[in-house]
């Protein structure tokens, strides 16, 4: 499999009269094939086959979506190193990391394969008549979820794999039985192409209708933005910056039928220092933090950008041993010059900020690498001046010293949505956890006890998602089994003859579903 | 219990120096004493005491939450006589139904607080910790719904208890824990004081804080606008116009911290009267629809405003026996005189419109009764003419005539989201009846047959809603118990110390909860 630059439309390579080029993370040289932009003509095409696919792609039985998901998986592993080297070069990440991302993206198809296959998702409701029922007989009545139809995935920079075009958005999208239009990256069009490929060749190898899935490449934001305002697009799902999801999310709400918008937008992920972890480990935190701040060059939704704890000399020992490792810190390379540019401009406002003190700075990169930098506030400064709390995407953090208790809680009751929230604790400390706890649970989508937000567990607990303006809905998680929730809406079906019933909801149950009958779960 | 015209913010009985007056529907005459007008000043007090009060209520057992909601059944039920007389007078509407509406209002608190005990709703999900997983060990993860915080409630007026003060909105907030705010409807003042005060009573002896509950009534456009804007009202349930729903939509996107709204808009709910259950029996059916259409003088969100049929002679049978039975529909008190006008204009546009030829009146009424009214189309015209298929809130109601099986399937393929459609149907309809109930599905919150849209069961399998323009929010319903969901969301906790776990998270499970484990679903 090589990458030629197409806009994948269906089963159609496709070019236009306009391209754009990636770059190597690391030299800055061009890397691969001219791309071709994909515009407005694109985004129709593809929406249009995305919804004439719907009604067969929503309709597929549980075993043959999960199939599908899993057969998507193999693809994307048969594409082999060359995977790996496109993505390594587009994104400047490590061969390491990007090897385990591969594996966190096909564990991902997977997961959702069996969780489509449970069929718990459908949420079978049914409250068979009660015909005799005084003094209005009850009709039968059978709800189960459907899919909202195609959806626009945009990926994100920083996960070049698991978080975009076979990301979690998609598969959650596949899982939920909607078609996807993708909006490729393009700090990894190569990586993008090769992956959209795959997907393409389990869309064919299924059987399935060419438009469960497209993939648009391009540079503009006409492209997203007639992506979003297409009328067959029925929901969106993105990360990446507050003002560029913002932006999708005002003109999901513009359109003729608004739609919703799942946009992961920014977070600082707040870690909270409790006394007694402070005074038994203040160094080995410190180390532990930095290593958390600075892996994959702070480029992390879930970076820790916030520390807080009560001041002293706990603190100062924490901080001395977090500044030592930070000054040893080796620059990395950042996905893109642009990311790149962004951190030097947070950092620097930092620097220049009177309130925040820099007590650390990394070793000096060259060009796009970063360099990790700590700061240092008190409370009230940062109470008082909301710039610090804004996100720097990288290894940037400030460490906010409280002068008692209720500062410390004072200070946690004014944070905006997170992402995550992290308490470090001892058994010394569960009773000021215990009344930390639900101002933090408040605030976040995640909150973790003794370790660090960075590492996103995959599974069926998992929230990576929270209030605004960690995200534009916090109800929704973006990681996990529950994502796919995002894209289905309840139908309930009254009185309608077996015969003609989707066959979730037939008597006989053909797909072997978990029930709820007359308000009691029945297993298959 | 007496009305007092009282604002009811947390215990206090609060007045401004602005009043309004309730009316009599069927006389227009002033009823009950000067009301007054909450604003701003009472939001900011009542928003401010239910955020106060959101972390204790969000933290009450299942037990005691559901025996509130109970409580609030029985103090309903306490008010007796007078709560029927005071909304037969501002409503218009007859003993019979408002009787009935009670019933239903006390049983679908009812119902919430066995859900509530139930305890699905907090979807329990752990993943245990894996230690020794390679190449990471997994963290212990646990994830349980939480509430949003304060619901602001604007009440519809055609259903003032069902829809109104201690409505579905209301009922499946508290059954989340969310407080609510009501913005009481200015058509019946007195009804929502009886009931608020009632609300209020099952605050006070269930022992929860007084922020749980307040109750703003008032007929200024500020008033609503303060509400949605306040930062402490965390979402929005609304009952009425799309116009009013839609400008509380924008303004809730545009605070600085946007929060979902649950809006139901409008609806003409479509019945396709398909070939074999027209030809058996034309008659019954334009009986039985015209019952379905003149109910409550046409004033229900899901009114059969739309019915589809194949032209020919039992389409024809159809029509005479409808128009027959709209002839001599007697005309019924509406619920104000503005929408008594706005029915007026409706249907005068109808009779107006070249393309409708109107078919059959009502018998002419006094004051604020609605006449009935009936008009016919064709399809092309239909699909033609947008105007055609405008919501008229009342007794009136379009039947369009199609050509062929073709044209039948390309006009139900142009309808806009609904709440509901209808399919009349026999066996020997099953073909055709299966070819539209995907088309009809993917426009509505509920499809039924062999019946009519009117009658709303409250149950588990119910779905009132649907996609824009029916609600703001296609995910959700309004009625039944799967609307609570609407106030929650997730939280995950990873590592946490038992010690300081929500109870509904605990190892020990101290609230005997349905819970999924390690990717199965255990019960209590």
């Amino acid at each position: 499999m090589t990458v030629t630059g197409s806009i994948l439309i269906g089963n159609e390579d496709v070019t236009t009269s306009s391209t754009f080029q990636a770059f190597n993370a690391a030299t800055g040289q061009p890397f691969g094939p001219a791309i071709y932009e994909a515009g407005a003509a694109e985004v129709d095409r593809a929406a249009n086959l995305a919804a004439a696919a719907a009604p067969a792609f929503g309709a597929t039985t549980p075993e043959a979506r999960a199939a599908f998901l899993e057969a998507a998986a193999e693809a994307i592993l048969a594409i082999g190193d060359a995977l790996i080297e496109t993505a390594m070069a587009e994104s400047g990440l490590p061969r390491m990391r990007l090897e385990g991302e591969r594996g966190r993206t096909v564990g991902q198809l997977r997961l959702f394969a069996a969780e489509v296959r449970a069929g718990r998702w459908l949420d079978v409701t049914i409250d068979p008549a009660m015909s005799d029922r005084q003094p209005l007989p009850r009709p039968d009545l059978r709800r189960m979820n459907v899919p909202l139809g195609p959806v626009a995935v945009f990926g994100a920079s920083n996960f070049p794999l698991a978080f975009s075009v076979a990301g979690g958005d998609t598969a959650s999208a596949f899982a939920a039985g909607c078609p996807v239009v993708v909006k490729g990256h393009p700090a990894h069009p190569g990586t993008g192409e090769l992956v959209a490929r795959a997907i393409r060749s389990a869309v064919v190898s299924s059987g399935l209708p060419e438009g469960v899935f497209s993939y648009l490449p391009g540079t503009t934001h006409d492209l997203g933005g007639s992506l979003v305002s297409h009328p067959a697009i029925q929901a969106v799902g993105f990360t990446g910056s507050r003002g560029g999801g913002l932006a999708l999310v005002e003109l999901a709400q513009k359109r003729a039928q608004p739609i919703p918008v799942y946009a992961e937008l920014s977070a600082i992920n707040p870690v909270v220092l409790l006394p007694a972890a402070l005074a038994e480990d203040a160094e080995g935190l410190g180390k532990a933090f930095v290593a958390s701040l600075t892996m994959g060059s702070g480029q992390f939704c879930t970076n820790p950008g916030l520390v807080i704890a009560l001041d002293g000399p706990d603190l100062d020992r924490f901080i001395a041993a977090a500044a030592d490792a930070v000054s040893c810190a080796v620059p990395q390379v950042m996905l893109t010059p642009g990311i790149a540019a962004a951190y030097a401009k947070g950092v620097a406002a930092l620097e220049q900020n009177p309130a925040a003190t820099q007590v650390a700075v990394g070793l000096p990169g060259e060009g796009t690498a970063g360099t990790a930098a700590l700061f240092k506030t008190s409370a009230a400064e940062f109470m008082a001046d909301a710039a610090l709390g804004h996100e720097v995407f990288g290894a940037s953090s400030v460490v906010v010293a409280a002068r008692d208790h209720d500062e410390l809680k004072a200070l946690l009751a004014t944070i905006e949505g997170q992402l995550t929230a992290t308490l470090h604790m001892r058994e010394a400390d569960n009773a000021l956890a215990a009344e930390v706890l639900p101002v933090l649970s408040n605030r976040v989508g995640r909150v973790l006890a003794n370790g660090w937000p960075t590492g996103v567990e995959v599974s069926h607990a998992m929230v990576h998602g929270g209030p605004f303006p960690a995200t534009s809905d916090s109800r929704t998680t973006s990681v996990g089994t529950l994502a796919m929730t995002r894209f289905l809406r309840p139908v309930c079906y009254q009185s309608i003859p077996d015969a003609i019933l989707p066959p979730a909801l037939q008597d006989a149950n053909p797909w072997h579903l978990p029930r709820r009958i007359d308000g009691t779960w029945v297993a298959a």
